[in-house]
């Protein structure tokens, strides 16, 4: 395993043409030391998430690559879809994994953020950890407007000005280009079509309403089901099982429940073994407990020998 | 990781004194390309569970030195405790993990047999996939009559001569060794100390008197709660979450309920991921799903580079 590991999560905003999220995947995979781990489409959304990992160095390189792409063959003119966005690659946020601080993962995205700039002529703006300014920190509000609303307001408006790049928006429109710890996203389908019902939980349910510390939630209306769809920020101190049986709850109440779940993308083992430990009510667990995780240690005796 | 990977799940009449099973986990770890991945002590069952894996070679080394150890430090005279058993080292299975054919294993416990049986002067109990008679399957027959059971009958009864080793036993007892798939201890405490609801519940879960086909349970007390012990023999097709709730319904048919649950030794993660996803409500999830088993994709591609 590499001494420093770093992985990267882009979200674009395409979801319903596969060989579009091929192109950009092959964007990813040519650069040496980059592994692709999972691709999520989703045609109601009309987004895709892909999670990629390798050294730092490589992983500048490939995100610089599938932004590129993407800037290339998606269209922000021609875009419709559920999920709010900026640009073309929406969202491109580095996660220090393995022997990488967050600082490293803000000066990478600078970096990043500097070349898109430049060499793509794409606005750049900076979020969350790699913010540059308090009111930048939040993804959501980075976002207002959307990509309609900031065609305009990137040229009027001082406030909107971008980190790096042009004031001025093209076909590809913008990216938002950060660090921030491991998130796992979480869908919850409904035994409903009302998608207020969905708006209702996702608002009892996350911080910015009154919810838990960390979870963002949205409700939307996706394949004929209310689903409320979340971010789970820190789900060491906000554990997904608690969250999942709070909205079964609220759900009950509006005489409705939940028919089923989606991860999207990829979830630490931490947060699988925590689900499972929480509902199997286990003591004494840890994902120390798990037979593929001691094996490692085996694997790295055995080289030494 | 070695091309060859087998398991190897011992169980020691010991569990109260921590300085016996430091000196057998030191045997283990004492022979070269093995591993102690787990040890997990019960000082009700008064029994241990050492988990360890290595190659095929090394593994049959650690075990037999493990035998060894536990026979000359064990006095199964002066043992009691709440678990069924008929030697200091009680029952030595194999498992195969990785490039390895459960032959091979069978082949193996053979092999570890006849080393005990003449090197240690110990009879040797052949069992599960390894059993050389079709009554020695179920390790529950082996062990009828427990040691106190056996001293007499091994000499009298030509159905209980061993497989291997002396027909008369020391105070070492007998171990039954063998090959067998991977499986999961898993313990249920119950909101009672009446051990007759754990037995009522054990007997409905279980295969042998009707229940779930690949659920072995006993009803015992265990500091001072009722206790279902459990072996999930195949956990891929009955998944542990669904005998979970079926313990929690029977339970509950008695005004009682789950206090908590408990794991022996390791469990791999295909069976996390399944409970996981079971309560989640998870759909297209399965083990690919989780980072880590990803990265080990991206540690391979780096490794080749």
């Amino acid at each position: 395993m590499a001494q420093k590991l770093v992985e990267c999560v882009p979200n674009f905003s395409e979801g319903r043409r596969p060989e579009v999220i091929d192109a950009i995947a092959d964007a990813i995979n040519s650069v040496p030391g980059v592994l692709l781990l999972n691709r999520h489409e989703d045609s109601d959304h009309n987004r895709s998430v892909l999670t990629f990992a390798g050294t730092p160095q490589g992983m500048i390189d490939a995100a610089f690559a599938a932004i590129a792409k993407a800037a290339e063959i998606i269209d922000m003119d021609a875009h419709q879809g559920l999920h709010p966005r900026l640009g073309a690659a929406d969202v491109v946020p580095f996660v220090p994994l393995k022997g990488v601080t967050m600082d490293e993962c803000v000066e990478m995205a600078r970096t990043l953020g500097s070349r898109v700039g430049s060499e793509l002529g794409i606005p750049v703006y900076l979020y969350q950890a790699a913010a540059a300014r308090p009111d930048r920190v939040n993804l959501e509000d980075v976002r207002r407007g959307q990509y309609e609303g900031l065609k305009t307001a990137i040229q009027n408006d001082p406030e909107r000005a971008p980190d790096f790049g042009p004031r001025k928006l093209g076909k590809a429109g913008a990216v938002i280009i950060g660090a921030r710890n491991l998130l796992v996203a979480f869908n919850i389908f409904l035994t409903t079509d009302d998608v207020e019902l969905a708006r209702k939980i996702a608002a009892a349910v996350r911080y910015s309403s009154g919810g838990m510390r960390y979870v963002k939630a949205l409700g939307l209306l996706v394949k004929g089901r209310a689903q409320v769809s979340m971010n789970f920020t820190d789900f060491k101190q906000t554990p997904i099982a608690r969250v999942v049986e709070m909205i079964r709850r609220e759900a009950m109440r509006y005489g409705v429940n939940i028919h089923h779940s989606e991860l999207v993308g990829l979830m630490p083992i931490e947060a699988l073994a925590e689900a499972a430990q929480w509902y199997l009510q286990l003591e004494d667990f840890d994902a120390s407990r798990i037979l593929e995780t001691r094996l490692q240690g085996l694997s790295e005796i055995q080289k030494l020998e």
